[in-house]
């Protein structure tokens, strides 16, 4: 715990959000975006960050149009824009997996045809996610800016991060955008490349931007395999599979100064005592362990960190840190704090 | 001239290319591409920069098509894929101008409602013609990755480079990748933000890294206003408006110590008395006028630097380096050089 030293910010961080890929892509269909839940979540984090009139900055063609159809001259200067400190990481979902994958370019080898390809054709791939998040966003009135972590002069060492430009994310909070991020192809010292994953860069972010707290929003389980079993949403950490029928939502999970883990809601005698940490959630860089490992090493900071279903009241309550403090028995999802032992 | 001072890079740096916005966008279109130039544009490219067989790097959807179009698996590391040192940087054409001009970014101000939001619309349309781009030359092979100024850390105090991550453009050349650079909206740290145009990217990436030469891809002027007389092609700088009929092209120009410039060729006997430099040439950053200082700046450190029509044998030349030395007397384009007083 290092809260006392200052950030690089001129005002403190709010929330960094993670947009989990699988939660505004579509899974299974390549390089497609689940408009959906992408519009429903930036709606839910402009409620979360904004207050006054939504202006559309999303000023370009629109599929189908040949003009712009926002309305520029419109914009005047009594409209109010404050927003709160925000940062926005994304997953890559179904952009960036198959490039990543086929060539393997986690695993480095710039020297091989594959990797450098794959390299190139990944971070196309991921850019143009991230294009079509920060346009989204902008629609919905947040101001927001893509950042991409290899043009930032992230690096990686051993595939731990080695060099990045926390400053000039800094340097954007402070002139008022929204900066967002992505999981990205990068340059690694040791191996030639890798890949950084969101949650790698959200806990670098916070161990130096310090946020009140951060928000993972889980995917929507519409194509939830067994859908005709009764618990067919997942709301956060289960201690089991959440397809089993007696599987706990964790709700609240205690760090310690030593970053080791013990759940505290429900009360450890009511849960299954070999703890099998689960939820169907997917990631191309290691799923759930990796998941809360990142999280237990955020909350140790003292951020508190909330996983939660996107687009539902409990992230919305999440987002706006209505959870802070004394967890609602009505809240769905995990919040991982730091307590001392 | 600083010659001797070593740069970042492990190998020299050959050259860096500006595609002008109007040469590879629909000038009187929003946002469209000019898919037949920038292919020839990209084919020139890699018929300079490479050699060996094409592999196609972008394994994104193409429009229409569900799936990758791309055979993977028929990648095998027998290819070469060597590539020399080049760094792209493309101008925004017809995208990016509407909303960099509507809302006056380039004037400052992010405390406006129009100023914050035209700021987040410009970054958004010039990231979607950068993207396409990087995918037009990675279809053609190029190991190019997208670097965007802002994303760079890249800042202007009094509109004058004021901050600039120029490392990671030489990592991502030394690890073998083409750098894609753009005109791009970024903070400056005397009036909010501005416009960071990219002759200026390329003047201070210039005098870092040192490139062999520097070339200005210009426009192909099919919708010349006077296309019924003879002069319709603009090959490069002329000695007054390129579309009367006396028009001369000016094949070198000298720069000396002070960055004062002369016609050396042709003859200055033979040209106006009143040089009136100028060409068909539009941008939204200054025009001829400001081309010329940029390019009279480059050269004064040494650096050839060549203006010629993109898409035309002149200009495969031009990239390709012939024309260092003795220029051709059949090459229609405008040196810039360093010379003696």
């Amino acid at each position: 715990m290092e809260k006392g030293t200052p950030t690089p910010l001129t005002t403190p961080l709010r929330c960094i959000v993670k947009l989990g890929g699988a939660a505004i892509t579509c899974k299974n269909e390549l390089e497609k975006i689940n408009e959906e839940n992408l519009r429903a979540v930036s709606i839910h984090l402009r409620e979360a960050m904004m207050s006054g009139e939504v202006v559309d900055m999303d000023w370009s063609k629109r599929p189908g149009k040949a003009d712009v159809s926002v309305n520029v001259d419109g914009i005047s200067d009594q409209i109010t824009m404050e927003s709160s400190n925000f940062v926005v990481v994304h997953g890559a979902g179904s952009f960036g997996h198959f490039q990543a994958s086929k060539s393997r370019v986690h695993k480095g080898g710039l020297d091989q045809s594959l990797v450098k390809a794959g390299f190139v054709a990944t971070r196309i791939s991921v850019a143009s996610l991230n294009l079509e998040i920060v346009r989204a966003l902008a629609r919905e009135g947040i101001p927001s800016v893509g950042i991409s972590p290899f043009s930032g002069g992230w690096t990686t060492f051993q595939r731990n991060v080695a060099s990045a430009d926390v400053t000039t994310v800094a340097k954007t909070i402070d002139s008022g955008f929204i900066p967002v991020l992505h999981g990205d192809a990068v340059l690694d010292h040791s191996q030639g490349c890798t890949i950084l994953s969101g949650d790698v860069i959200i806990r670098h972010i916070a161990e130096i931007l310090k946020p009140e707290y951060v928000v993972f929003l889980l995917a929507v389980h519409k194509s939830f395999p067994i859908q005709s079993f009764i618990k067919t949403d997942v709301f956060g950490v289960y201690d089991r599979p959440p397809s089993e029928p007696d599987a706990m939502l964790l709700k609240e999970i205690a760090v310690d100064e030593e970053g080791s883990w013990r759940v505290v809601n429900p009360a450890p005698k009511s849960i299954n005592e070999q703890v099998e940490i689960t939820v169907a959630a997917h990631d191309t860089t290691g799923g759930m362990v990796t998941k809360i490992s990142e999280a237990a090493a955020i909350a140790k900071l003292g951020i508190d960190v909330y996983i939660v279903k996107a687009a539902t009241d409990h992230s919305l309550k999440a987002l706006k840190g209505e959870v802070k403090g004394k967890i609602p028995d009505d809240w769905m999802g995990t919040a991982i704090r730091f307590m001392r032992k």
